[in-house]
């Protein structure tokens, strides 16, 4: 074994050992940073736990619940002897929460955030903060429901936890938060800001926006309708108002702030719908079963990964 | 107590009881039929369970999976001793199943369906059956699954199954498949063809539509992104691509013989797609907080009720 092998071993293993924190102040405190409280606190990853938010009700709440020692609108406060700060705002927010919170950090502490968009919120960020200590992450996780009350243990378990440090980012914080991550059951990527945005708006963000759209479109059919639509809803319906019950506010923030990415997909999005359109009102079976067919072989992996391994494609 | 209302409930009690049938005939044995025959036999409620279908193979497979008694490629033999025969063919084959076992029935055989389309499936079958003893009906419950393989017990408990007789069709022909949905654990309700093809379009055929196109979209991809775009798939995007691998050639006739409720909802769906798309763009916040709030509110059941109860509406 050589010395740098040697010495990357001993990183790799004092990274995944469980981390421990002072204090964690979370900046916002809903679903995601409520649940990541819930998992630090039955773990003991933090000496103390701390909320801040700009609603009174909201702290009220996360008291209540128990998910934080401390709970203050004041941000100076809240950061004040804190090494981990996640902000957990509307992605919007993110910007105003890191000037809020940056006069008043210690110099060793670390900042980081659970935002669905990366690019943006670097962008945001970086004007108030030392970017060297900022580490963008994203948790693939969530719930229908949000705010404090929504707050499970076990939300990270077994999910993904998308990372985006830059070149400048300090390798030992990156170390630090994805140590979190592992400790509350993710598993943790490294991928660059952009590559996430455009891979989270197919598999998330589209999903999301036609999810929210289905349901008005339902709730739009005639009143004679209206009261059997939500009965008779079989598998398909019932997964779309599962997602469409998630956080209006945080999803806004996503779509105007990963727009580029989602405005592409939408224009593909709405190119293909229309070629089934088409294809049902000219009763061209075959297209419509291939293309049915076509979905199920991705779903499967199976055109993905021979897309994947085919030689010579751009 | 009125002589009516005793008689009624009679009528009722009768219905309700378990079902028993001399011999019920599976005119195809894939997802549906073969969870109603596994259901049959583990409630006893047929003497003997045949099934009859196109390929050698599908019919080898039910026997091996000991779904039924006996399989036969031969439509006239299965149905032979049969008092009811359950049509489980994609909807568009739904007529040459009724011509093929037509002349073979039992004059007091009761023909029933499990088509996600109901109006269409009318059309296909009368000019074949005595439509007095055809029951069209739907078990609202599926997988992401098919075939003879996927079949499993109680797949229909607690789901709806929607009966659209006719004003001529037998009421004791319709309470005897009645009871024979509500014995493997499915609510059921009656309504017309046309307003059940309406609004299963919009629960469940449009749903299906978007999550094929949202998988074909996100397999669309650019080359770098593909390997990525399964492994990080969120909530959203898993739900999509478990619709996406139900049966194609089912879906394809779905679309083709319930046309004009399902173009009609394309267009209302694309229409309000592009209203957000254009808010994405236009940086309208208030315009998407709203449609996502609206969703959520549907999704609650409380714009539904609301436009329900609300008087003066058409």
């Amino acid at each position: 074994m050589t010395d740098t092998s040697f010495g990357q071993a001993c990183a790799e293993r004092v990274a995944d050992a469980v981390p421990r924190f002072d204090q964690i102040t979370f900046v916002g405190i809903g679903l995601i940073n409520g649940s990541l409280a819930r998992d630090a606190r039955r773990l003991g990853l933090a000496g103390r736990l701390v909320a801040t938010a700009r609603r009174r009700e909201t702290l009220d709440q996360a008291l209540a619940l128990g998910l934080v020692d401390a709970a203050t609108p004041d941000a100076a406060d809240a950061v004040r002897g804190a090494d981990l700060v996640v902000l957990g705002t509307p992605v919007g927010a993110s910007g105003e929460a890191a000037r809020a919170v940056a006069p008043f950090l210690r110099p060793d502490a670390i900042v980081t955030d659970v935002g669905s968009v990366k690019a943006r919120v670097l962008d945001l960020v970086a004007p108030h903060l030392d970017t060297r200590r900022f580490v963008p992450g994203h948790p693939v996780a969530g719930a229908e429901t949000s705010g404090p009350a929504a707050a499970v243990e076990h939300l990270f378990r077994d999910r993904w936890c998308i990372l985006t440090p830059r070149g400048d980012t300090d390798p030992g914080a990156v170390a630090r938060v994805a140590a979190l991550w592992r400790a509350v059951g993710s598993k943790v990527e490294t991928m660059g800001a952009a590559q996430h945005d455009k891979v989270l708006a197919a598999v998330s963000h589209l999903p999301h926006l036609l999810a929210f759209n289905a349901v008005n479109t339902a709730g739009d059919v005639e009143h004679a309708l209206q009261g059997e639509v939500l009965k008779y809803a079989a598998g398909g319906f019932r997964d779309f108002t599962r997602i469409a019950g998630a956080d209006p506010a945080m999803w806004r923030d996503v779509f105007l702030h990963n727009k580029p990415a989602v405005l592409e997909l939408i224009g593909r999005y709405v190119e293909n719908l229309s070629a089934l359109q088409r294809a049902i009102r000219r009763n061209e079976a075959d297209a419509l079963f291939d293309s049915f067919t076509s979905a199920r072989a991705i779903r499967r992996g199976e055109a993905l990964a021979a897309g994947a391994s085919s030689p010579g494609m751009p």
